[in-house]
């Protein structure tokens, strides 16, 4: 049985991970046979935000204890990941991904990455082990790697913000998925668009499916 | 196109509503072609549990914002419920729906149920609409009814106190569901058993089948 790993940033797309994208993405692979482990940075949230007004609140909490939540409580500091263990590794996105695993959010193509986050996904493509990435989390990956063939789905700014470090982008829509054959990455915009929730659905399905297919 | 009302009560499995149960139910709303709308009381939660060690945390956090990070901001306080404006209402499980809409979590049968969801579920039933509900929410309506036949899997326990209430208890194992013809429920164990995923999400597409159904 192949054992996919994922990356989770928070509980929640204003300040972590987006929960249907999270939640789905566990479903998709299971529904495709295979299984997964959970991950989180153990560390605090850039901040917390109050998910009806969008206004931050006085409040600190803990990357990896909120993305617990989404895990039922099984889940593994990221700094102990090792990508021996492991067939692939999906990050789903929500703004997490650009506020807690890196700071793309406040500081777009100057953004830093979280080490773990940048020492497991080196680690697998080193593998030649496929990565998956949700919605925003595609930014990491033109972040770390420069010339790499990835979608956000069509916001023009961020586009641009991903072709500066040397990336190409692929315009999609929903469920579409962009792989790029030498780093063996794989990418669909979900909430990057203004998506339903089935539409969520399919592309995690469609990026769990793609990754499986790049094992073989 | 018909539409279903969501009674949230957090967000995440142990203080709140289980994020698997909640996000699935919305998908097969969606999928099954229905549309949703989300709601929850506008109250403080019981506590606030660490979701890795499962001990209590110096918190206090209210039922509606959390949930809110489920559904995306787009919530109501359930106090603004309204029956006519609803074809079904689904109630995702969690020990949010034992430990914030009831009180089943701490006091079992001699629980008590907060007056709006009382409300929003008898005011269904009065209209002859389906309620569905997932894992342990269905001791609300045994609470409610007395009378019912539900399931809430296969725990001697949780059945042996349903059914001193008055409810006929059907044991089941996953996706399966019991419905009640007369008062229109339709209840399935979900994580109530030790469940997958991709069983949970089994569970919450039977339901809503079942519901849509109920409403021809």
């Amino acid at each position: 049985m192949k054992k996919i790993a994922v990356i989770l940033s928070g509980c929640g797309v204003f300040d972590g991970s987006e929960i249907h994208e999270a939640t789905l993405s566990l479903y998709a692979i299971a529904k495709e046979g295979a299984s997964y482990e959970v991950f989180a940075p153990d560390r605090k949230q850039h901040h917390v935000i109050n998910h009806i007004t969008g206004k931050e609140m006085n409040e600190t909490r803990n990357v990896l204890v909120e993305s617990a939540r989404i895990a039922r409580g099984k889940i593994t500091d990221l700094k102990r990941f090792d990508p021996d263990d492991f067939d692939g590794l999906l990050l789903p996105g929500g703004f997490g991904a650009a506020k807690n695993l890196s700071s793309w959010a406040f500081d777009g193509p100057g953004a830093s990455v979280l080490p773990e986050v940048e020492n497991a996904i080196k680690g697998m493509v080193a593998q030649k082990k496929p990565v998956g990435a949700l919605c925003i989390a595609p930014v990491i990956l033109a972040k770390l790697f420069g010339q790499v063939t990835l979608t956000i789905g069509d916001d023009p700014n961020t586009a641009k913000a991903v072709e500066s470090l040397g990336a190409t982008h692929v315009r999609t829509t929903h469920g579409e998925v962009a792989v790029d054959k030498v780093l063996k990455t794989v990418t669909t915009p979900c909430y990057m668009l203004n998506a339903t929730i089935d539409q969520i659905a399919e592309g995690a399905e469609n990026v769990v499916r793609k990754m499986l297919e790049l094992m073989d």
